[in-house]
């Protein structure tokens, strides 16, 4: 039995078998979420091992491989002793592992970059749960708006928005939810904490849940309440809404990641705020968080239809405030599509 | 500056030095919680070196290290180029960081057995973050079942199970939580899916959140509603509920994994049902879900005072129902304690 992804790849690493035993790897050859399970393959065949408890659904459910019980007594090394050359993801692999194949005269061949490449490119069915996540975390956004009360703590929204993703159809978050009051939207990857809700605070929320074991990401960025203060707030988020839009309307097919994010570094440099700006535009999204492609200063990642990735634009200042504007977008017929697309002008509560 | 735990670990292994870079190892080390970092430890001093996002918070909350800022531009060969034996932890660090560490002439020890060993005693303080997640999960169940309501998914059930742990404080779940109605039950580790719940279905719910960092981990079985159908159940929930209780009063601090796995396999087998009990009895549990030391019928781990496990006797009859009744427990001048501990008589909603 052959499977086309597996031979793709097989393919690119010139290798005479790929042995894949990573979960996110494995789950893209075959479309099958387990714990526990190694794919083998040669030019002329594809099989999956499994073990008990997943052998029936694998069986059931897997398109062009061999569904075999893994022979746990006897060890993978009897199923590879007949190839010379295996390919395995040296990035991945531990220390151990590598011990062990080469201590049996294997010659190991990297699959790390060939993976990282054919899975930055979606397919429609892979497409299909990427918006399907994207409009689990849209619509949760939508309904927890209206639940913001004074006095929540960051933990007390980020937990409403989680439940609120899985009553959409999520089966849990892509990342731990950030969600920062205050000055701690200033901190990029702040820490959810118990800080109470007050009028006038600016909420950061950075997001993102699981459907069919595909991501969503995004960010938003609001006022609760207008205290009257927050002029120098609201014209910094015209700008970063302004660089996240610029992205989308001139990225495309065709560009780098460097060029992607020079786009948005260029536009606040012709502000001045550029060296607020103290993160990369985007990555790749896909059955991990973060996977290729980079949008970055110096990524030379070229960008094609059908990669999903983020347009993350944002400054932070130090102690007082921070920004930043996110959303999930794909590349169709060259152009920037929006996957998250909940309403992105400055919302006050 | 000098940090115990990294000390003993050094010792331990008899390296000169100790390299650390994977997130659970640097958390036990540190206690600090970051997605970047690196210890590197002698016998003279312990640094931890991270980036700008976390610089600040780190030198403010780690205790007994040097904290500084990771130079990225040099490379972590800079920062260990006066050491040739270093001690990583050869079943985490990927091939590609192995090939890179012995071109550099380093001689290599393995770190994983010293950390698995160290971490499955747990000091005071992890102990209490361990009894917080526990409480938690105690409480969380017992508002969710009065919630419970026919016609509910399995997904609705554990989005809202979830939901509740947060509101108690925890940070997140420590695994995905298992929800299975019916017949679903029978799978050991069945995907939570969108089953109705009717009148007179076994539920199973397996749910386990994280307090500052460390995991709790609890699983249910029960009724909704009794249907008069449910004789062999109820017969056959009782003696789990026994298997369970014979662990907690019979295993204790001096005894090891298998001799423990035993009292529950031993009483299932004077009933002959023995061979549903397709898994082991346990498994440690910390800042990981699955760690040292194991209750299984190969472990020779000896157990002792500190050490945090499951005890989870579960039996599965394919296609017609299965019962786990699982705590966490610990041991405690030599005894069995439960941490979580919400009532495990058989519950008919």
């Amino acid at each position: 039995m052959n499977n086309k992804l597996t031979q793709n790849i097989l393919a690119a690493t010139g290798a005479e078998a790929l042995v894949v035993s990573q979960d996110d790897y494995r789950f893209y050859l075959t479309g099958f979420q387990s714990t526990f399970g190694i794919v083998i393959a040669d030019s002329q065949n594809a099989a999956f091992y499994t073990d008990s408890r997943y052998l029936e659904a694998a069986k059931a459910q897997i398109k062009g491989f061999e569904v075999l019980e893994y022979p746990r007594g006897q060890g993978l090394e009897h199923l590879i002793e007949d190839y010379k050359n295996i390919a395995v993801p040296l990035d991945r692999i531990s220390a151990n592992e590598y011990l062990s194949f080469t201590a049996s005269g294997h010659i190991l061949t990297d699959s790390t970059p060939a993976f990282a490449k054919a899975m930055s490119v979606k397919t429609g069915e892979e497409l299909a749960k990427v918006r399907s996540a994207c409009i689990a975390a849209d619509r949760a956004f939508t309904d927890l708006l209206p639940e913001i009360k004074e006095g929540m703590s960051e933990n007390d929204v980020a937990a409403l928005l989680e439940y609120l993703m899985r009553t959409h159809g999520a089966s849990g978050t892509s990342f731990s939810t950030i969600c920062a009051f205050g000055a701690n939207a200033s901190v990029p990857h702040h820490e959810t904490g118990n800080k109470k809700l007050a009028f006038g605070d600016i909420v950061l929320i950075d997001f993102g849940c699981k459907v069919g074991g595909y991501c969503s990401d995004c960010t938003r960025t609001f006022l609760f309440g207008d205290d009257g203060k927050h002029g120098e707030f609201k014209q910094t988020y015209a700008h970063v809404l302004k660089a996240h839009m610029l992205v989308k309307e001139n990225f495309c097919a065709g560009m780098t990641g460097r060029e992607g994010d020079a786009i948005a570094r260029d536009y606040f440099a012709t502000l001045g705020i550029d060296k607020y700006f103290t993160h990369s535009l985007g990555h790749g999204i896909g059955i991990n968080i973060h996977e290729s492609p980079n949008l970055s200063p110096k990524s030379e990642d070229k960008f094609e239809n059908g990669m999903v990735f983020s347009d993350e634009p944002g400054v932070y200042f130090e102690g007082r405030f921070g920004i930043r504007i996110e959303d999930t977008v794909t590349l169709e017929n060259g152009r920037v599509v929006s996957l998250t697309d909940s309403d992105k002008s400055l919302i006050i509560l």
